[in-house]
């Protein structure tokens, strides 16, 4: 496309590089800052830099925050017995939100995904073998990794780093969604959820 | 949502701010920001402050340019007695891409939206107007505005102003989508379209 200007240019192609953006999209957001007040701009991008450059992370479990131990690390009401392995924050956030875990987390950063070159040694699975030495409180490990082939190669590979442990090794139940019709499930499914019935 | 930083919830709540853009879909930005070297975040960042503080509009045609008047209107292929009035830059983009138009544009900067409260009076109407007044050589003006409500009300608005001058006003043909099947066509646009059937 031909721009009608250098800086709306290289706005959108920046704005283009976030995931999930288009040039089109782009577009219209760069247009409509251009019609805000140049205030929104600005706050919009001192917060990024402020992100990139201010962010922590905790240095127990990995997760985003503000202090060098994050707040569930270091509140005395979580159960430090559990820990859930998750891929990100993101997923974080989405277990918090539903209110029935009471456990700590470890943030492994992506999962083992060798098509985008990513191995175990980019994630932070080292420094969950290392936390489960040292902490001999914890009884469990729940791997809360994404039912995808990455997530479940990324599961095996962790069980089979912490099988050194005398710990319970756990992963989130796979089955059919609540509210979701039986006939429109996929065999695979389906399958697992036979296999792995529970007592009614 | 409870995030864990303080970093990530700003971020989050400005780029939520774009249009399009939910809490959900910043988050994932925000964290894509963050898994990328530091030097995305800047680049963008930068790019939107540029963006605000550094562009231009034609005084002109009022379209975003980096020139005082833009490159459309400076040129000399273009034809200078017809000039399309425009919603916005996107559509000058969307006309331009269509490699079927010679002529100028005038883009009004919005349309008559009284719910949003934007009146005449704060787009570039009265602007058409007096450029109109002192160049003569203007033979037609095509309103090329969207066919919503606003669009028409905008046209109508513009078609009354330009009354005292003695040139051509149209608009772009409205009729069905080249390869749009008739049977799927809404029966306003289909009874538009058959009203202003041409000749074949």
């Amino acid at each position: 496309m031909n721009y009608p200007s250098r800086t709306i240019e290289e706005a959108v192609s920046e704005i283009s590089k976030l995931p999930g953006i288009g040039k089109k999209s782009a577009l219209r957001m760069a247009l409509h800052l251009l019609k805000s007040d140049k205030q929104v701009a600005h706050s919009l991008s001192s917060a990024l830099v402020n992100l990139v450059e201010n962010t922590t992370f905790c240095t127990e479990c990995h997760n985003i925050s503000d202090q060098s131990i994050c707040q569930i690390c270091s509140s005395h009401r979580r159960e430090r017995s559990i820990i859930a392995v998750v891929q990100d924050t993101k997923d974080v956030l989405a277990i918090e939100n539903t209110g029935q875990y009471q456990g700590l987390y470890h943030v492994l950063g992506g999962v083992i995904a060798p098509v985008q070159g990513i191995g175990p040694n980019q994630l932070h699975i080292d420094a969950l073998v290392e936390r489960l030495r040292k902490n001999e409180e914890v009884k469990e490990v729940i791997l809360a990794l994404s039912p995808t082939m990455e997530g479940d190669t990324t599961a095996f590979y962790i069980r089979k780093k912490l099988a050194e442990f005398p710990i319970r090794i756990s992963t989130i139940a796979r089955g059919i969604p609540v509210g979701g019709d039986l006939e429109y499930t996929d065999e695979i499914t389906l399958g697992r959820s036979i296999l792995s019935r529970i007592d009614f």
